[in-house]
């Protein structure tokens, strides 16, 4: 048992809504469930349907049954069994390490630190990252998340394909003897994704005008002569390290001014991956693409309820969650050695269409190396 | 502007993350965002990226654009623009909407909770259900709910046929000349789900001693002779809405103890079933399934680190999240008219084998509508 200055830490949520949970247990547990941290060690509480499973797989040191913690810890808060809930198990724990301190994650529910705080412990919700090391990744995470991307690669390969199987037909593309669209399009990458062991969610394939909503998923027929982005970040199931990679395809033929952005978009993602490094600062990669953008004279401006030229950052962490620190953005974060991150910039112009162009790094002290490997061709004639 | 006395209500969450959030807004919106409710009207802040969307597609009343509230919440607050934070830009609307009581869902990040509470707001967690509406669907929300179940019936059938076409090649299942495993027959279901329409995440196709742990997805070869348990969950990607079906099979021949407990086991289902209607008590519905399987002579034991028999409860509220209230468990709720519950009892003993038979029903005043249809032949020889 711990002295009364310690700190326990409670996280409390299941392997999929949280990245930390995950990371901490190295298990698939569907449902919410209680983790405890004290300085020496780890646990779980389970409840019967998880617990021969956690026990056998997971990282903790100590691994308890909640059906049997529940009435211990029903007679030490003279509560009835019944009303034990997460939360009183948390401050039973608490007495039980002789804790006054209690730190939590910043998405740790709040219906349980709000129990904990009318119990009277000191609180302290974690800023920024909870386990900080998440951030910079082993070699085997680095794998994992390269699996990932070769599962995006692919799924972007199947579509390049289809594209160039598919024939123009009017203002529409037919592939197979039928009209081609965002949805089916989709269906095929997320198919092959699935081969390849990640399941893909609100994969982006979105053309024309649909392009320059970098958010919109994309649905309808996909046109010939426009821009298409194509934006793959599944999961790999059996480790939960995603992959994110975007490339942008125009199916006919491009006008100079689609040319003049693709180039541009290139061009910016060369200047920011040439900023990247350990020790740089992260909004000075994002201000390299800027930089370019601007003086290849693109502006970022608003337009009524649009915004249009480069509106959002230029990447983000990427491994457990698609999105993790850190930001490669306008905020003051620092790269370090073994940071994985994505590089993508783009321009969104409705009259010229989208284009984006994503890959994804490992910081190393000199530079990077990539995790993400495909062409960069994009013209389908 | 409210009086001092009413209340503001704030969810912080993306679409993804929070069902409550997608129920609110209707709209996908990836990254968490601020949602607003006062006694009169709902509100979202959105970036400059989901701006035009989010005005043009959610159920919102009004939308605001995060890059012009900032500046306003920091000149308000006496902050520089960079620290206005989600938490701050609450307390910034707190103050506009001259409210001192706040309410969040049970769910509500931990970190922007503390923010408003040392701001001096009054604040409540809502217990259970943010909005217990959600509970009683639609007909709107049954044809989604029934479309995630078409998705998984699928699923399923093609996982049928996988089997009826595998053949047994000693100790193994062998399909189209290559062994039948788990994550193959998953890889298969998944695909037919994403043909549906629908997202399926955490599949189990479980045989023999490891359809006994009823969260192993499954892994390795199946078995001839053996239970397989196939679960499938998918979320329809349009709507949001999931299915959640579950058949059992066996490719070879049973035994007189694997007929008598699937035979248990749809006998559990139906005596359930039977108990449903508005105004049952759910530990009711819960008990008719135990009662079964106590009569037909199943104990529910411990046997060291393992449960065996009816370790899990009967069945759980569905829609946009897989598991939502109400719990159809030894828990005290009733079921209402227009709830949507999984019927889902299941006996697992390793040395017999595992097996869950799960349906998805309506309530109705007078018992239910079902919203899964699939046949419950098993064995495929």
């Amino acid at each position: 048992m711990k002295s009364k200055s310690s700190t326990i830490r409670f996280l409390y949520a299941s392997s999929d809504d949280s990245a930390d949970v995950l990371y901490l247990g190295g298990v698939f547990v569907p449902d919410p469930y209680l983790s405890i941290l004290t300085a020496k060690k780890s646990y779980a509480v389970v409840n019967r349907l998880e617990y021969s499973r956690v026990k056998a797989k997971s990282n903790y040191d100590e691994v308890m049954l909640l059906e049997e913690i529940k009435p211990k810890a029903a007679e030490l808060l003279g509560l009835a069994k019944a009303d034990v809930g997460p939360g009183e198990l948390m401050c039973y724990f608490a007495q039980r390490f002789a804790v006054k301190k209690v730190e939590v994650p910043a998405d740790f529910p709040a219906i349980y630190y709000a129990v904990l705080h009318e119990a009277g412990y000191s609180l302290k919700v974690k800023r920024g990252p909870f386990f900080p090391k998440r951030q910079k990744k082993t070699d085997a995470e680095a794998r994992a998340v390269r699996q990932g991307n070769a599962a995006s690669a692919a799924g972007i390969r199947a579509a390049e394909a289809v594209l160039r199987e598919s024939v123009i037909d009017g203002k529409r593309l037919v592939y197979k003897g039928r009209v081609l669209t965002s949805e089916r399009l989709r269906t095929i990458i997320d198919q092959v994704c699935l081969e390849k062991g990640a399941v893909a969610k609100n994969t982006i394939v979105a053309g024309g005008r649909q392009a320059c909503d970098p958010h919109e998923a994309g649905h309808g027929p996909l046109r010939p002569n426009e821009l298409i982005i194509i934006d793959v970040f599944p999961r790999v199931q059996k480790t939960g390290y995603h992959g994110d990679m975007t490339r942008t395809f125009l199916k006919g033929r491009a006008t100079p001014e689609q040319r003049k952005l693709v180039a541009a978009v290139r061009g910016a993602q060369a200047a920011a991956l040439a900023a990247v490094q350990a020790g740089a600062k992260a909004h000075a990669v994002h201000a390299a693409a800027e930089n370019h953008f601007a003086e290849a004279g693109y502006k970022t401006e608003r337009s009524g309820n649009r915004f249009t030229g480069f509106i959002h950052s230029t990447g983000h962490g990427l491994g457990l969650q698609v999105h993790e620190p850190p930001s490669v953005s306008t905020k003051k974060e620092k790269l370090k050695a073994d940071h994985v991150i994505t590089i993508e910039p783009g321009l969104y112009y409705p009259k010229i269409g989208g284009c984006r162009i994503e890959d994804v790094v490992r910081v190393t002290e000199g530079g990077y190396e990539r995790l993400s490997r495909m062409h960069y061709r994009w013209e389908i004639r």
